[in-house]
């Protein structure tokens, strides 16, 4: 028995090794698979990059501050709390970082200031009360901080503010009986704090800053162009326009993606709420003053977000499975293309005055075209008459079922129209609360030339965003 | 001259009181608004109320702990990371606090054995290595670790892991030169962690636990209600239902919030998928296994909002300018007031198989009467032809610009169905994958009876989800 154990030894040893051989390429590739992730994602967004090499640097800065001497000369131990406090107050956006130094600073201080004044109120009441009544004060606090991290307008802005809020108050009143230097303490926090902070805000701000108001803006325009290339896109695949050579070219990737891009703007609602509320804490830059209505990007986004309702619905249309027949397609298919098309126009029209930062004197007229598209559409309409009498042979007409998908694809076409009408609108306002630049003469001369969409067209991709981003900062 | 300077200043100290008033009046209203609200949400949402209790008594505890003692006795002045650590780690749902716990430890334990390798190295390299090798060091793993905050699959279980991370190789490697007790340090936060995050877990735990589960299921719950509640109020607002005399008692109020629930659906995606990745953290409780398929959920979450887009959609054409004429409506009431009947059945049947976790036997039978519905409602098309020729007089018919409004109703509906079909299949799927329950052959005769919706639909409010939510942990 214990000569024969050996055998079954083996078989597991090498049972165990194919486990182990098989565990470590199953760990390898695992890790491969996440680099190339991490690789693809660092290309596409340089941004990421650049924000880390300034977290490095703020930390290895504030490290080496402490590291030589002059912090830890000056608050001894407690310079720990620069290091935390960038390492926690450092956000990918200015508007972030400068809403989380300001939360940190104020909630420190008021904690401070209010635990010191409950402490001095413990130590008048006796050793017998003194415990109960810092046990009350914090319980009381601690309740209502929390609570009001609850409250929608202190959560949007006042979040950490309250976290660092309890914090502080807790370590001031509880340290206080210990340590017996509790102004110091209070003083050292604050210190700290303030170097932390301010080497945040200073590489934030001055080294490549990224401003959650630019990127707001930005995304708001690439929206408008997604939804623009899906509407587009969405009624030409309806009525199976036959595309030219040079459109086969183009990968099928790329079709698709310019197809499902409203699905970005459905999606978009979290963001740009986040963004908006970062960007109001952020200093004037480039063309966007202190007080840029922000509050009016969310309600474009709300508006942006109910014509990609419609794309949705639309591009339902066109996957059902019964189709209109090709006799009412055919007389259907220009008015629509024209619509569609005027759509979209407007759409990019917005979106170029939104990357210019100007006023568009073209956007009145296009809406009124986009009008004047839909009054062909339904006047195309009443030349065919419906019968709802079912006493007509069905061999003289087509049953109604067949026209749900044309009339279902008009009438959220025309539901859209009016939509963007109202998009149009508040863009409008923007551009009148915001200030935007009018058009100069000569750019006027230009905007009219037949070209103009074209070169909207080309501006979807990133770099070119980069040069208009550029433009607008400058 | 200085005699008449009098005046003035008696007008404006006059001037300066009225704005004091006027600002004390204002801030005092402001004050006021705000503990209003602050009631309000208090009143709507007990389990935050119990929430902050729950964080003001593990503060207070710790608080104590420190304060008498214990705590101060074993780990000195860094007795505060305990502290610090229930004010950071404490969430609203024990999901959250526990995989904020488990990633502060693990981000702790890394970095700290990580820290005084770095630091080993660094000191063996000597003097003038040394703060060259720490200071890339910090560079190089903050760069990383902040970067890998970016990448999705981390950002969504790790995020916080990866900042305490940076934290502590911050404070181990740097203030390991200077305090020269570096395992002290490190053992002596490790042992602050590890009380602070006990005290969290317990508490956060044993007291009135919110799980992110049972929110995630009772969130999809009230969303499948209020799809079918908005669903069944836009069709029956289309064809214009006369309401009986029981429902016109109903408030105003409470009609358009029916209406307009499924507006929750449509923004419900992020809290859906925070929620689901905080329930992979949460150990067994009630009905819930520790591997609920909680994936399923963010599928079946997709599902409603593609369904929402349509019911957003229905609303769009109740409100357009041009009708359907009232001949064309009648003929069409009563077949699509069945379909929408149907769908909302069929979604109510739904939300009550997940109330209750049990596998429905009437599913099936619903989804096939719904299509049935559709069928009928088809079967009515084809009786009304179309002709597609202009040359018919007009007065001989409707024209089809009339008609759009009705055609767009009937194919959003159809639409719908097919979606409402695939979000059943979701959630059959879920029901095996979670295994719930079959029904018992007793309750089966009671689901048969004809009251069985009336129940459902009165388990719309909270005291209801209350209860059934006890029998689910139970």
């Amino acid at each position: 028995m214990p000569d024969g154990g050996s055998k079954p030894l083996v078989v597991e040893s090498g049972f165990m090794n194919k486990l182990k051989s098989f565990f470590i390429t199953c760990i390898f590739s695992k890790i491969l698979n996440f680099l190339d992730k991490a690789w693809k994602l660092a290309v596409s967004e340089p941004k990421m990059v650049f924000h880390c090499l300034k977290v490095g640097l703020a930390l290895s800065f504030v490290s080496f501050f402490y590291y030589m001497r002059p912090l830890y000369d000056g608050v001894g131990g407690n310079a720990m709390w620069a290091v935390m406090t960038v390492v926690v107050v450092f956000e990918y956006t200015a508007g972030a970082t400068l809403c989380k130094c300001v939360n940190r600073v104020m909630g420190t201080f008021l904690a401070g200031g209010l635990g010191i004044g409950v402490h001095w109120v413990a130590t008048q009441s006796g050793p017998k009360f003194e415990p109960i009544i810092l046990g009350i004060s914090v319980f009381i606090l601690a309740f209502s901080a929390t609570f009001s991290r609850f409250i929608p307008s202190i959560k949007a802005r006042f979040d950490y503010g309250a976290a660092i809020f309890i914090l502080t108050f807790c370590l001031v009143t509880v340290s206080g009986y210990r340590v017996e230097k509790l102004f110091e303490l209070a003083h050292e926090r604050l210190a700290t704090i303030a170097i932390g902070t301010s080497i945040c805000i200073l590489i934030s701000l001055l080294l490549f800053p990224v401003w959650a108001g630019t990127e707001l803006h930005l995304l708001i325009c690439n929206n408008l162009e997604k939804l623009a290339d899906s509407l587009h896109g969405c009624v030409e695949d309806y009525f199976e326009i036959e595309k030219n050579d040079n459109d086969e070219k183009e990968d099928e990737e790329m079709i698709n993606k310019k197809l499902n891009g409203y699905k970005c703007v459905l999606n978009s609602k979290a963001t740009e709420e986040t963004m908006a509320n970062f960007a109001r804490w952020e200093p004037a830059h480039g063309n966007f003053n202190f007080r840029h209505p922000w509050k009016q990007y969310i309600k474009v986004g709300a508006l942006m977000r109910s014509c990609a309702y419609c794309i949705e619905s639309l591009n339902g249309c066109v996957d059902q499975e019964i189709q209109a027949p090709e006799v009412l397609k055919e007389q259907f298919r220009e008015v629509c293309m024209k619509l569609s098309s005027e759509c979209s126009n407007v759409l990019k029209e917005l979106a170029f005055t939104m990357k210019t930062m100007t006023k568009s004197l073209k956007v009145d007229i296009m809406v009124a075209d986009m009008n004047f598209a839909v009054q062909d559409l339904h006047n195309t309409l009443k030349t065919i008459p419906i019968l709802p009498s079912a006493t007509i042979t069905k061999s003289l007409g087509i049953p109604l079922v067949q026209v749900l998908p044309i009339a279902t694809t008009i009438s959220l076409l025309t539901e859209l129209t009016s939509r963007i009408e109202e998009l149009a609108d508040a863009l409008n306002q923007l551009a009148i609360m915001a200030d935007f630049s009018d058009v100069e003469d000569e750019d006027k001369g230009m905007f009219e030339e037949e070209g103009h969409h074209n070169i909207i067209i080309s501006n979807g991709n990133s770099q070119d965003n980069e040069i208009i981003k550029k433009t607008i900062q400058n």
